[in-house]
């Protein structure tokens, strides 16, 4: 194992939904060993889910603040290299400081931070340390996103004109918060979410994976948020008109109110010569639409002789064999630790190898948060993006 | 063929799309009989199209001016009873205020005319008249679109919270009106088709399919209008976030430069306890959501016991003989030839058998056009649909 | 209506299916009008059925020896031009017959007739009189069936080596005929249907759409048929391995107990260099498959330079609006009016526009029925088609 | 780590598929850790191969015979636990054999061996040793293949009629075996495949999950192979008839020439009140159809309430989170750990938790195997399955 990057958790104690998809997204790949955690607050819950992952009991913590100090102060290639944080949004911040400020690289979930002013601090820090910090946007995983992202660079598509990014769920379409349920509770919950709900849970994935499939920028918004469950304290229900930097106009929605919907996360670029969409719940294909020929469904894995360097290297297996969720994830820490194995060794990567969202996607993902609570709460005016 | 309803068209001549359709539309039930046309405003182009379609010369006009004329001295059952009219938009209010004074039935393509002014003028002319007018907002006589109207009735659904409606095409993702191409020229020409290309044209139809299925009003309309194409003079995209009378939250957006799409109109609904989705281009399929069971796919002819007779009537074949955009069509004239034959037989009628689109939809979907004009002529301010 | 082509119907009458199907398909290009029939061996019930239609009561037969004798003494002009045959299987060959005998141009649902002796007889009879005969094997009237043809022949896909022909329905999953189901009583009754049911019924229909879209000829086949449902007689499910002329290997099954399926008419071809995929439920789809590229996924009406002269010539219109089951239909009638109208004219005809199925085809399929219930009844020994 | 089970595996060097696949499926839950392996007949290269996976030197061996031998000389807990076999066909044997006689634990790849003959040795050994044996036919490790099966249990599609089993696949359209391709090089060669190609490959995943949803055994088969590329030596396309034991009749087609095809393993199961299909490219969806309701989507993870057990513990993220062909891989893994960690344990296990395919599965595979090609051989003469 000794070659193994080494990693410590903060959160994803017993009952964490996101705790256990990235501890499955470290390991596939065999790259990093998860060796140490404070997997909750309660010193007794973290002992008691550290245990069932096999780790030693030394180095199951009571705290971040304590795995950070203790890990510290073992000897280089016994300690931790890495911390992945997967508390809730409130609880990034903190650990994510203090892992930077004692050398740590670190992989933390989305959105970045609770509000836009901690994300700017982190991304400060990430410069000034040098250090490497990973955002698990995960969608941004997947090889055909990879894939739509290279084919628009290519610039086969022409101009973009047009962008729909939406992001249906329905899983909030009653008051879920509260009867016992924890992803619900803390995510409708402003003290632990941030100003925004739905938009900030998972609108903010797709305004990500917009700007990274096209290479655009958002430049104004005009937002239309809505909470729909009585009772509610944060929107779960939101639209978006988006004008971007090239001229493009765009429309994103998110929504949790979306009755039986799961995880529809859909994105469709048109160009001025083609078109493409990608849907999350079927992640393997790419369409790719054409002005006067027909539809191309691009697949994972297939054996085109074009398929990008950057498709290619997200994919582990032939065509035909469905990578999920997991897969792409594990790509974000893949390439984590990529980057933090040559940095360690002081090499340079290929940019196609550090392929991840970083500090700056985890800014802009609270900029379009603040910007989009902002525009609603001035009637939809159209606002500056990361003006407000 | 005495028993037919006879029929009149007013354009719809060599080359035209929609006049085909109308025709086929028309034809496929066997209830109508054209038997009079001035199909072009050349008398000789008129005379080759009314020809090629078999009709006698003498029946075959060089203006609808002279058709309507000449037809109203004609004794009855052998005279038309119904105008239809396939004209531009410009050329619609003519025809139809002409044919409505001299007593005839009216089938007017959508929309319903050049301006929400002449629109509401043809509306009064119904009423005073109490002649039928029927306009060919097709889509609502697919036999999914009545089950999911009739479902969204029934209350399965729940109150509705989101409505998202779009309508992407790619036709005129380059210049074509420039080219000789009769359907992009005057689309896209505002003398002949009035203030919006993209929206007038087929947002209306997004429009007409979100009230008639969820049976909510439009309320207040934010829109941002796009000329993507340069040269172009109308819009030829736009996106639009809409209130609904219920509280509920909306999405429209119409392209016709979402290049490599054919005509994906397509609509979801989501209430409480359920939602529904349907698309154009697989018409016989209506998708309904659940919070905590499956999804179903209803299919039209399908032997449930619980179809609605709505949609049964609309229905031809037994599930799993596709009835397409023709079919849906001419249920929009078989139902007006139903109400046309009640009303010479001074007989009530059911509303099932004469549900179809009416003056009002027209009138409701000039006020849109005008609105979400002027909705982002003003920077996508918020408009009382109709009211501006 | 003096030009368009004269029509008599034999059967069809009141709760006939394919009596209406052949209606519609006939009236919507306006080239045949319907203006005689024998609806029903019952005079009264033709009687009425025929004035439902708005015929001319003196032109309503009681039988179609009526009919045929009676229509003969009328003027040309006049008198029909066509016999239209839709009554169940065992009564096709008489008034095909005498149809022929008496100069009638003859459009006759399938299979052909009761026996491959019948259907023998019928073809030297169209041979000898030089009349035009077709047959509705509709499937083949779909404008993405002829495309597939079309690029079988073109080579574009390599030689063929597999086709798996399908027909999977579910409405005879439980005993229907035993309660007032006229569709299901009458196909599963040996006296009326033949020596086969679902391989009669649907199964041939496979067997013509192979042929028809590889342009092979089935060479062998072998067969394993099955009576599911208790008490029936006829054969309701059955599996077919076949070797084509070319060497191809071919799997063709039919079932009418697939619990829930609808009409999933499916075929699949692959060649050396490439495949293609189409469903009649989606029919207005053909997935095209190659070794090394993506998937095209062609469709009806679209602008592609490069689509078939077939394809074109069977579409009414532009890419995006779904033409069904009538619409292919009516491409049977359609290119029957050109062939009849041809031969009244001594004209010759483009193949493309004469493209139907014909006797020929109507004498392979009755040797595919009988072949693979000789197969069958050896337990499934290899039999040459038609060879039996 | 040391809690967690410890593996050695046989195979799996430099540039092998199907390695890389058991290594990522045993990462993927972290109950696994690979400590120890025999990569490669060449000493070097399996060195290699360990170091490049972060083993100890010591632990990286040349031969199988010497892992096996080595690791028995551990001291308990030390030790690897479990060998894993993931060589061509015709080295499965050999491993298995002397892992088992040594008192480790076996999960090995498919089919279990090169001949029925070593499969039914293997089975005997795995009786005598009480040791767990996995074969890995990860399909049936999918959720939804788990729904399936628990629903055809249940009953509610009453008793099953038909059943149409399918792997096409497109990779050896062409010789590619001539290149340089390990994966085809191997699997078209008899002296390691054994005596059939594409049904020995695939069309066994096809016959093995067919047993497992329906519960069924197939009795009688009748065959129809095919060598469709020149110069190949074994079958790449197959057809086969199949009796079931209830009576039921089914197809079962594998195919490696079906040009452009991936994975396509799909099938289709329809009792008297029901049927449903699950395909493996969308392998997060099962498809239930009813005779007199509408189709029904499931998905894997969703929240409905009455989801088997078995489908629920074979599922890792909520719905919405697709889970792929890695997963279902895992899920062999997971359940293999639990069973070999209860035998450890001298505990009983639940069923479902040890639900994974065994050497029986195994057998089963080879005699389908062997009778296929026997009665390929024979003309496609109907032969009882396993009873050549």
């Amino acid at each position: 194992m000794s070659g193994k990057l080494k990693m410590g958790m903060v959160g994803g104690g017993e009952g964490s939904f996101i705790g256990a998809v990235h501890r499955m997204a470290a390991n596939l790949d065999g790259e990093i060993a998860l060796v140490s955690g404070a997997f909750s607050s309660s010193a007794e819950k973290s002992k008691r889910s550290g245990e069932a992952l096999y780790l030693e009991p030394s180095r199951i913590y009571g705290s971040y603040e304590e795995m950070i100090k203790t890990e510290k102060t073992l000897p280089e290639g016994e300690r931790i290299d890495i911390v992945s944080i997967v508390t809730p949004n409130h609880m990034h911040y903190g650990p994510a400081k203090m892992a930077l400020e004692n050398g740590f690289h670190v992989i933390c979930d989305k959105p970045v931070a609770f509000s836009l002013a901690e994300a700017r601090e982190l991304e400060e820090l990430v410069k000034k340390t040098g250090l490497i910090f990973a955002l698990t946007h995960n969608y941004t995983g997947y090889p055909m996103v990879k894939e739509a992202r290279e084919m628009v660079k290519s610039g086969k598509l022409g101009k973009i004109r047009k962008v729909i990014a939406e992001y249906p769920q329905g899983w909030l379409s009653t008051k879920v918060e509260d009867s016992d349920h924890k992803q619900a509770s803390w995510r409708t919950d402003p003290t632990r979410s941030g100003v925004s709900g739905c938009m900030g849970d998972i609108g903010s994935h797709a305004e990500n994976l917009a700007e990274y499939i096209t290479g655009l920028k958002m430049q104004e918004i005009s937002a239309d948020l809505s909470i729909m469950v009585d009772g509610r304290l944060l929107d779960d229900d939101g639209s978006v008109l988006v004008r971007f930097d090239n001229g493009a106009k765009g429309i994103l929605f998110a929504s949790q109110i979306a009755a039986g919907e799961e995880n529809e996360l859909k994105i469709r670029v048109y160009g001025e010569k083609g078109g493409l969409e990608w849907l999350q719940s079927d992640p393997n294909t790419l369409i790719v639409k054409w002005l006067d020929k027909p539809k191309e469904i691009l697949r994972t894995g297939a054996g085109y002789t074009y398929f990008s360097e950057a498709a290619q290297k997200a994919t582990r297996l032939p065509g035909g064999h469905p990578e999920g969720y997991l897969e792409a994830f594990a790509n974000i820490y893949l390439n984590f630790a990529k980057a933090v194995r040559a940095h360690k060794n002081n090499q340079t990567i290929d940019p196609v190898d550090s392929d991840f969202p970083t500090i700056e996607d985890g800014v802009r993902g609270m900029m379009f948060i603040e910007a989009v609570v902002a525009s609603s709460n001035e009637n939809s005016k159209w606002l500056e993006f990361g003006g407000n």
